[in-house]
């Protein structure tokens, strides 16, 4: 079928490229002159036939905010809005709603895989109506895996981007789970062989994973990661699973912790942990470590 | 070749037969007559030509330590005693050294893949030296998957108990990632097929996994694991795992909060929280929930 | 001085009891018509002399909301609210802005101390402009401690919320540490006095506090906790104190540690826990607690 | 009473300081010699009277453990040592057999109080007989704040070692609770009196504390902590009650927690962020932070 796509980036250019693969006619539109095949939004939807769908993979916030307002007042009436980019699940339904107020119909979609999608297949997980998804199915059917798999329909408007949320607080659970084991074995001394016994691990045992592949992988490349700083960005959705936990709830020591970590990578030096090192120099005497003597 | 394994057990028994299959004379005693070849350790170790290969598969602690002292005394030099069953590592340092006394040699192996193992091969994760190793590499290439993966030769006496250990350890963390990310979803209202969600993650996602297979096959047969209580036994190699990485001062926050977990899902009533209730009562007059009036 | 207190519950009562005590003039306002002076906030708007000083003390979210609304259409231009109830400090500003459009005035004013306030003093932390903190300073002095002492002006409006929210928080944390030390030294077999041993603490230790002394006369009414339950509500602040902790890329972990904590003392049974049940049923064949055997 | 003291440093020395000021006759001993009364302890034991009590304040460990075998050599039937250093729980035990065959009488005393205590006196928290804890009364009395508080008699031979240890741990906890607050209210960006908040909770407040009036203390001197690095050692303390915990099963996220902070605080580098980036930057293609690029 024949899809507007909005963002042609590392995830949106992947894509659009696997749909082309698979038939369906895709027509691309990036703010990089380069990548796109229109000048702009308008000039989109002009080239497409009511009724239209168009996938929107910009970055969450503002910029998906803004392109929502504009396609608002482009679009028509039945025409279906995708979209696929990081929203805050509860922004959906502020942008469900916008787009309903002209009668034009909405998906959440959250799409998993990363740079190996285009050549693997995406996970994507949706919201919102029945109609709508089976509107899509044949966009749907040809970014994921094979055909019924790495799909779900979720739930109602939000439930997309809300489980695509928890999967990458999972993600970061399973990586932290990873860091901390790699970590000991390399601190041990007993252990000769760590990126081997990781490889070994890949077959056979209860912790087999995409993730252990791809660890794999990178040790192969740098066996002790000396090229890498401990440094880890957080996108929002890890924030967000937090804060949905706590929203509801819910324990999720293991997630936050690997939030924390991330967090506490990104500090030069922790305020927090200076409070320890003056009250252990307060009731104890201990030596501190100076700043200026380091 | 030829192997003696003492311990017939979920492990040892699918370990023998996989062995069986691939060609191999096993003989197998086990306190249980029903699943035993031999009457007694003595008989066993009679019925095997030397040098001897024997392969230990029974309960860690006593148990092991009892077997490794009579098998001390009734090999000879030369003969050859893989411990595979969850020995602690430093266990295994005494183990050798008292073999050693008489001129038997020793390799410590951890095993992965639990009941699964005997049709999908085992991960198997050694500790001791190269000469050992060789000798009885026709052993564990039967058992891993398949010539040359699902093995490592982690580095001395120890190292294979250790890295099953940290193996796991991270085991316990990706569990816990999924079962918080499960729970949350659960309890939010806004996902309405949380098994179809967890099953489209198998494809295509950074999350897919072995463990995420098992959850959803567990989901398959009780949707909403109703047949199930929340109560998580705890096998020593978690504590271990956690005490490991206290000794060598390694953060391990996510491994540490899945043994916590674990723990409290055990406890009836938590002590450490009727003292936040009593302190709560004390200085703001909250409302307590009373045992008999519960 | 003069002020209207609306909301006379355990903290408001308490409040006005001991301004009254201290001299000032106190007209107050409840829904319950039992402990109240008169009976409408138009009533008390009425009684006051201008500039007026309101002093709100009423369940957050919604009361709060409403009570402010009513307020913005009663008082004059130059009256003072100040809001001492428990309100998120970004509802603060909302609050602010609501009452500034009609020329009124507004400070936020954390208050802690419990149902121990009225005699001891209460803690006071303010938001707000240097000159409605300098005009309620009489009001203030007479719910501290003392003169001088207890009292913090945080910063400009929802500042004194914010630090109260922080306080709260690390409340949390203080006696989540007591409530895991208590459980070990219960746990242990070892200690055959835990209420004298916390009792010794009291003086000439690095955990002296007054949580201490409150945990020692708990244990003094019910020395092994007997008469409680470990189930332990949440005020909302300790949710905050995690959100603000998320968005502000702090780590946390003791903290949220504690929130979790009081999450998992509620639950009946955990879907969580049910998962890692699960779980180890599917690849170990380990037995699970069903729930009907139980 | 007549006492010997062997270790006279930071805490040892003002123990005998204390005693001294106190009326007691203290003998003491030193590695170092512009510390000690006597040039050896055989020449300290000489100059008791028997029965004699010791008491050792040396570091844990080897020290100790050489001490008293020195001591299983040089006392009498009848004599008393106690040992009031960082012990661990278990190896009390084993103090206790080794002088137990020569007649010997054991206690252990955990000592809190810091640099401190000289002026405010120790909490102290013995392990032991009934016996011989009277024995040793007076000087327990002299020691504590006041006669009859800061003492527990806890329980038999490593009871006091045991409860100090879980005091430690939950000192930790509460100190990483006020760091945590501290480093939140001075991320906030709202907050604009930092150490006056912290003051102002000294009165009133729940969290009121000693180690609160140490922060506050600190603050005065260093208002910013710029003096200081984040980075703070742990004794072995804390690491114990984990140990500890998980020996029992008990759930203690906040100790471990603010251990874990401490030995983040030291490191370089975290090899396992190094982990989480390697991880990102193979599925997601982030930018990963080069080592030679900072």
């Amino acid at each position: 079928m024949q899809l507007g796509m909005i963002g042609l980036g590392k995830m949106g250019g992947n894509m659009a490229a696997r749909l082309r693969d698979k038939g369906h006619e895709v027509i691309g539109y990036d703010v990089n002159p380069e990548l796109r095949d229109v000048d702009s939004i308008a000039e989109l939807v002009e080239r497409l036939s009511a009724p239209r769908t168009v996938w929107l993979m910009v970055p969450a916030g503002e910029p998906t905010r803004n392109t929502i307002r504009e396609l608002a007042d482009l679009l028509d009436e039945g025409d279906l809005v995708i979209e696929g980019g990081n929203s805050h699940y509860r922004d959906d339904r502020v942008h469900a709603d916008e787009l309903a107020r002209r009668g034009i119909e909405y998906l959440d979609a959250g799409v998993s895989g990363g740079i190996w999608g285009r050549e693997n297949g995406y996970g994507i997980m949706v919201g919102g109506s029945a109609e709508n998804v089976a509107r899509a199915k044949p966009i749907f059917d040809a970014l994921t895996p094979e055909a019924g798999s790495g799909f779900v329909h979720a739930g109602e408007i939000g439930a997309g981007h809300f489980v695509k949320m928890v999967h990458n607080g999972i993600e970061y659970g399973m990586m932290q789970a990873f860091a901390e084991g790699y970590e000991l074995m390399a601190a041990s001394g007993i252990v000769k062989d760590v990126p081997g016994t990781l490889a070994s691990w890949r077959q056979g045992t209860v912790v087999r994973s995409w993730l252990l592949d791809l660890l794999v992988r990178a040790l192969e490349e740098d066996p002790e990661l000396e090229q890498l700083r401990g440094y880890a960005e957080d996108s929002g959705e890890g924030r967000w699973t937090v804060q949905a936990a706590v929203d509801h709830a819910v324990p999720a020591p293991v997630i936050t912790a690997a939030l924390y970590a991330r967090f506490a990578s990104r500090q030069e030096d922790s305020p927090a942990m200076k409070v320890i090192a003056a009250l252990r120099n307060q009731f104890g005497g201990h030596a501190v470590v100076k700043k200026n003597t380091d």
